[in-house]
């Protein structure tokens, strides 16, 4: 059996549940408080970083980048980077638009304060972090938008990495209930879109103890 | 001709530099004051960032994560990732591992602190910033040592993507005069191999007004 070790909240887990889910792999899911650096899991992964895939007994992966290409090499059905050049170097600037870029400026910042640092016992949440993070939020559906009035997926034609990075780190925030869906029709048809995939359902069942997602967050028609 | 829109102390700049000498391709350097968001360097790359790669009048590469796969593909001859599966897996690993791990923990708060503030005149550095900073450098030193004792390169036989992040990130460092090397011998060889390779020599060849390297810095007999 394959093991994926996530934390409910880590975008680059979910990358890889989806992307896993694409492929029709079946995966059992280790929930890790990697914050703890438990020994054994250090021994999977010496920088301490969800998420970690056991694909078989003498191959483990981490790094979700490095997960995900592994995947998509070794079980290319579907293909979720492409194959002519281009298109794979444009999913691959996506991928690392939403998985540097916005998680700097908006994924990190909020999940900090909202999240780890409750799980941590770090203290509380400052509110002037949340709040730049979620203005920052905007200018990323923005850009979204724009790339879906062009294009039929965020790439191109095909569903790809990139949809799966963007709505990995989007649905984190939409089960703490922070993006702003009415102001941003595009984005939001593009996510309805991603929702209703069957990779992704897993996500939308997900139940964090001690946080509520608000009632639209498992809805296809929101 | 090739262009490459690059900061001469960007360790993803200096990635792709060494790659495309690598590949022994040639290209111009063209610096950018990225900082500044200049409207036409926004319309070559939107998230604002360097390195950028225009390739050709109809193809303008960003991300050096994006650029690198793109160009090992496209210039095969040698191949830098590899080409067995698990191979590439422990290669991307180590390339994030560098360009995410000790970017964060090492690269960004000391150029932050001594060079971008400078540049963009953001006041004077704080110390106890550089001061944790350069205590991280060790556990990354210690862990390329461990690597370096049970194989030729970091990831293997053959010199990979991870040497070049690696070493990319460490000469920027080693330009500022911030890696103990006398502590770190292992470490200090496998540096010793990639500054001698002819691609790395133009990074050795900088110079930053205003900023002068370590004696060191240039000579490949340390």
């Amino acid at each position: 059996m394959r093991y994926l070790h996530h934390f409910w909240l880590c975008p680059f887990s979910r990358k890889i549940r989806v992307i896993l889910g694409e492929k029709k792999l079946d995966f059992e899911l280790v929930f890790e408080k990697f914050w703890e650096r438990r020994e054994g899991f250090l021994k999977l992964n010496p920088a301490g970083q969800v998420p970690v895939l056991i694909e078989e007994k003498n191959l483990t992966l981490s790094d979700s980048n490095s997960i995900a290409e592994y995947l998509d090499e070794a079980y290319p059905d579907p293909k979720l980077i492409g194959s002519e050049a281009n298109y794979k170097a444009e999913a691959r600037r996506l991928v690392a638009w939403f998985d540097n870029k916005f998680y700097d400026e908006v994924t990190f910042p909020i999940l900090e304060e909202k999240v780890f640092k409750r799980f941590m016992s770090m203290g509380q949440p400052q509110t002037e972090v949340i709040r730049a993070a979620k203005k920052n939020i905007n200018y990323h559906l923005e850009y979204i938008s724009w790339l879906i009035d062009r294009r039929n997926w965020l790439v191109g034609d095909e569903f790809s990495f990139a949809d799966i990075a963007a709505a990995s780190h989007i649905s984190c925030l939409d089960y703490l209930g922070d993006i702003p869906w009415n102001d941003y029709d595009t984005a939001k048809t593009w996510y309805v879109r991603v929702k209703s995939r069957p990779s992704f359902r897993s996500l939308l069942n997900d139940r964090i103890l001690g946080l509520n997602a608000p009632s639209h967050y498992a809805n296809l028609d929101f």
